[in-house]
């Protein structure tokens, strides 16, 4: 199933081949003619080597960042597992779409889009009412909301599909070369927590966190509700079993999304807990697609350093964020640019006529 | 003697007093009606009530942000303590004055000052040599180079007390309300360590890091010229007393400019190792200047995770870098852009039309 869905796609990885490995070699050269000691530009120097293998050249150039928010209901809410009531996907929704007369959306992301210039697009995967059109809302909704997976699978195998499918066709028609990947939902952290544990085998309860922010109480509540969905599905195995057991819509859309940008050799900003889950399903589908990714920040989510262990990445920022949306990934974002920028444009000792080391 | 310098200023710490309390009260009210769980923006919210209390308002506003790189000498490189030789001082100052054609300099202060739109100035506190003129460069030489700490003084109280009041000075002159202090010297790693030591009573080999990169070989010479220093130096223990014995004239330069903008309340971006130090020097004179700093980044240097901690503050990023110039602060500077952006701008619950906590 999974081989004929990226079948079409074209993930490589990034560091083989003769050319791959000129290139690093050129890069690395480049770093260490730079007027400053030798690696002292930390994560920096790795993260432009990244974008670099990832573009192929030795000068970065990052065009037309899109930030896409995919927004979807889960079924598991019944269960009491959010702070938050359903309803607040869709209200989140209107809140991130600028009204009429106004340029932005009133959420986070809305003002961080704003900041760095990111073109924002909200994906309607599968909220549970239906929302009004509006220009920078894409209209793919799979179903009104996954079920309750506790009592049944969140979703059948052509949802499934469907969902990856949607998340190749949105991310196709983007413009530019970069991409943050983030999300909205209330109940995805229970959806990403038992994705996390099926695909990694991490015992359920080192997977779920306080989400939102719930109190001890409905901490209880909602690990009894993940500990019964874990049982009903525990047999699911593959990302495609993973994903119809336990997943979302949102998050079957973000990793199509992020397979497709790995094969358009896009440099893809990975959020939080959730679009990490996404993240894991699309590495378990075609693990060069981690090549493309950066993963920016580890959430205040109780789980998200393990699950970056099991994904096998560090994260480039720690700010106790817990919002989602795509926060994690803008905050991000500028220190890209700057690593773009300071392998672009810095002098070189010979340049600038400093001497090196002694 | 530390009483006379800092009476003419007026750091009141910013949490203290009625006023304070009601902003306080004020700023997380805010924070808490903003269409987002409660406490999800992690460091963000705290930033920005920091931000918002030194600024006495709940709407923050960033006005001209000034990038200061001090530069100097130190005699305690004939101990063979640093892996580049002293020219390389006044060759990188060069390198950050941009040449009469060009825009911006080549070093990597440059790109990051000119990313983010800070308006950068290089002072010469004590470069061994004599440099030409330049708009962006402010003479301020106490003299070419401190002496030799290992066999005598670094500087009299003459020195520390005018390299102190220059930097007071350079900090009255600038616009904005926010600054950024970073710095360049060959050598100032090993003056910085042993004033951390002095300061802190950590032994000094537990403050003594690689700088610029050492190798095994090199790093036993700067341990063991340090040891000396240190053993000469011993009962240095006043700010003013470590400065004279260990201190750089662009690390007294950097308190004063720090004390400086304390007292005129503006935020002030403190970037890694040898700022920390400075930090140290002006906390210490004057407690309460440290309200008014964001640590912005832990470095690679070995010590400086101990030297946060002593100081009592935890940085915002750490991305491994080892550099100096002030680029870690510059970093960090857009997540304190977000952060006050985010306060000012989001919608709260009620102007969107978004339910609350169940």
């Amino acid at each position: 199933m999974t081989e004929t869905l990226i079948d079409h796609l074209n993930i490589e990885p990034i560091r083989v081949g003769l050319q791959a490995q000129e290139l690093t070699s050129k890069i690395i050269a480049k770093w260490d003619n730079k007027t400053k000691p030798i690696g002292s530009l930390g994560r920096l120097e790795a993260l432009a080597l990244q974008m670099g293998l990832i573009q192929q050249k030795d000068v970065i150039s990052l065009k037309q960042p899109q930030m896409l928010v995919f927004a979807g209901d889960h079924g598991i809410v019944d269960e009491g597992v959010s702070a938050y009531p359903q309803a607040v996907t869709a209200q989140m929704v209107a809140n991130m779409l600028p009204p009429k007369k106004k340029k932005t959306g009133g959420a986070a992301i809305n003002v961080l889009a704003h900041q760095h210039n990111f073109n924002l697009s909200v994906i309607d995967a599968g909220v549970a009412t239906i929302l009004p059109e509006h220009p920078q809302l894409l209209q793919r909704k799979i179903a009104p909301s996954t079920r309750n997976s506790v009592l049944a699978p969140a979703m059948n195998e052509l949802q499934a599909m469907a969902a990856l499918h949607a998340g190749m066709d949105v991310m196709r028609q983007m413009a530019g070369n970069v991409v943050a990947i983030g999300e909205l939902g209330i109940g995805n952290t229970s959806s990403a927590a038992l994705m996390m544990s099926l695909l990694t085998k991490i015992p359920v309860e080192n997977c779920a966190g306080r989400g939102t922010g719930l109190t001890d109480e409905q901490m209880k509540t909602k690990l009894h509700a993940l500990t019964r969905a874990h049982k009903r599905h525990k047999n699911a195995s593959t990302p495609m079993e993973v994903l119809c057991a336990v997943g979302g819509f949102e998050i079957a859309m973000m990793a199509g999304a992020m397979l497709q940008a790995a094969s358009d050799r896009r440099i893809i900003l990975i959020d939080g807990f959730i679009a990490g889950a996404a993240a894991l399903v699309a590495t378990r589908m075609a693990p060069a697609s981690k090549d493309y990714m950066v993963f920016c920040h580890v959430s205040a989510e109780f789980a998200h350093q393990s699950m970056l262990r099991a994904i096998g990445v560090v994260a480039l920022m720690d700010l106790g964020l817990r919002l989602g949306e795509g926060t994690g990934a803008l905050l991000a974002w500028p220190v890209l640019v700057s690593s773009a920028r300071l392998l672009n444009e810095m002098a070189s000792f010979e340049s600038a006529g400093v001497s090196k080391k002694v």
